[in-house]
């Protein structure tokens, strides 16, 4: 991560814990009595509370956003976009980043413990929705006083959420960024999430979710839920650019150990993952994914769904992105345009697939930069 | 299977064996001391045997390609190909189909009982290579008393056997027809099948390979595996228009089990596989793949490798192909032009991606017929 340097990092953070006991009850009619939102924020909020931006995470991703933990090497996940000077910057913006309900990063998910029956939930935790996790947002959001963002940011499900905010909460954001996104998953995109569920359940390992307490986990099933996920999140160009088919050694082994050098380096994603992820955890994501289809409610018609939305709206998309294709995003911006909304579209041009929204890609960089810097003028901050 | 009426169907099959008691040595350095090749054949072998066709299968395949075996509803995987006026008309040829070594529907492989210890080999039997296949086939051959075939058809890993029968043995075909094919694998390609095995001998049940002697089969990662397989034979249009969004009930069932259509067919997909496949052969076909790459011997020069054939090629390809995109043939057909060899290319417009080289659609079936009535009036059939 070049641009992590002590000038333009965020530099040491805490994450702080907000406590809510209100119930809240989910979209799927089940309630949670009480719950925990772990997050993070950079930059400070200003007097009128009129320059807070949210960052809503994907799949596997969580509050630490930016900046570095305690003794941490690596920054956060998206330290290339979020600092002083940077994309979102927090010399201007006070950025929020929450880690989403049902996660097992922080906030109350399937690792903490039911109060009912005072051992892990397991698979026991409700199902969530992305429009559950707009509502926990919007709590947290009136626990710190921020009556309106100005802009909820998210990549791939990440901006499912920015996308979604704009029509629960239309009064509460002047920006939605919605980056390497989709309207709703295609049918090949929830066969992915199912063959990844399907060998964690059937991982023995898995104990009907509720591993925990039998010390165990699904770390078989996690791998390949792991591994297929990586290769959806890179281009075949990529993989080819940073692997093609290299082996290990010179010769052909003759035997079932990774001897590619794309092997290696799926296994150990793989097996990175699953010992710091929890399995019920990737398996709520993918379902809140799978339901994501705002535009059902509305005859199938997402015009009509976004005509809800008051906001702006930036559009990014990337050209190699197979998970979430420019055709996808551009649903969206069809959809924006025939509502009569103001969005402003970026189709980047870069060879690393899905994961393309993570790196500093100068031209997605420029575009995106100067977005902000036009939320900034705006909005006076 | 609109062809498979009686009046072009080649009727009821009954494969045959053909033992073969010269060792054999593997491209791996192992030897097989005996081994045994199931086979079908449609058509009469004519006088001077000028009209045999070899057809080479696929990763799953096997050799029963076309009609009836007794009592079947279903005819063989090729059967809209292989007849009596169809493209590969088994009135003019005299059509040959191999189980590949290794396999698991009756040649010698994983599930065979190995002589030295009078138990299946499972993981002890040799990998084999594309290049084995091409020798077994040719001694196979040489035992019906064909010098030469008029083509050596395949397609995907069969391309692969009829693109290496042109350099292994030029003198021993006239054509070679490599349909959805590619030269070697791309490191994706690669991952896909390396997330495949890994699910498979992670799985308790796998046993290292000898599941057999404990009556274990490793279901999971075999369904796994398949599931993950189909993905990549279906574009992202073809799944698309077969499944959409459509669910099983009509309300979400905030529930683990298959509510979208695409995840049922899926699971019925893999539940069939794992139960009829054997998962040493799937290991030993995907690493055959992997392993694939003939140019590798001439300084990964494609065109110096090609310049070894003698017979004249047919490429096709398919537009949504993804597993082995059009892009791949045409490096085949590039570097065939480029040895100065006489090669026709078809890219086919279709949306049914990989699976489309199976599937009669009719600009595939007139190319592919008019080319393989060029190979009768060439030869004089």
């Amino acid at each position: 991560m070049p641009q992590s340097n002590s000038a333009n990092s965020v530099g040491v953070i805490t994450p702080q814990i907000a406590q809510f006991d209100e119930p809240l009850t989910l979209v799927s009619g089940k309630t949670l009595a009480s719950y925990e939102l772990i997050y993070e924020s950079y930059g400070e909020l200003n007097a009128d509370k009129s320059n807070a931006v949210l960052i809503c995470h994907a799949l596997s991703g969580h509050h630490h956003a930016a900046g570095f933990h305690e003794g941490d090497k690596r920054p956060g996940w998206w330290d290339a976009c979020i600092g002083p000077g940077k994309v979102i910057d927090t010399n201007k913006f006070f950025v929020l980043s929450v880690n989403n309900l049902g996660g097992c990063h922080g906030s109350t998910g399937p690792t903490t413990t039911n109060p009912e029956t005072g051992q892990p939930y397991g698979s026991d935790f409700p199902m969530v929705r992305v429009r559950d996790w707009v509502e926990s947002q919007a709590r947290l959001a009136d626990r710190l006083g921020i009556e309106k963002f100005a802009a909820v940011i998210g990549g791939s499900l990440g901006g499912m959420q920015a996308l979604r905010w704009s029509i629960q909460y239309p009064e509460r954001l002047h920006y939605s960024v919605v980056i390497a996104s989709a309207p709703k998953l295609s049918a090949q995109n929830i066969a992915f999430n199912e063959v990844a569920r399907n060998a964690i359940m059937k991982d023995p390992e898995f104990h009907d979710g509720h591993y925990m307490v039998k010390n165990a986990i699904p770390k078989t099933g996690l791998m390949t839920a792991r591994m297929l996920a990586h290769l959806t999140y890179l281009s075949d160009d990529a993989m080819g650019e940073k692997f093609g088919r290299d082996m290990k050694g010179d010769e052909v082994g003759y035997n079932y150990k990774p001897e590619f050098q794309v092997e290696s380096y799926l296994h150990y994603q793989g097996e990175k993952f699953s010992t710091t992820f929890d399995a019920n955890t990737y398996l709520l994501m993918t379902k809140a994914l799978d339901y994501f289809d705002p535009a059902q409610y509305y005859q199938h018609d997402l015009a009509k769904c976004l005509d809800e939305a008051t906001c702006k709206f930036l559009v990014v998309s990337f050209t190699t992105d197979w998970r979430f294709s420019p055709e996808r995003s551009e649903e969206i911006v069809d959809a924006l345009i025939e509502a009569d909304k103001d969005v402003t579209y970026a189709r980047i041009e870069s060879e690393k697939g899905h994961d393309a929204f993570l790196i500093p890609i100068p031209r997605y960089i420029n575009v995106f930069g100067a977005y902000m810097n036009r939320v900034v003028k705006d909005l006076k901050l």
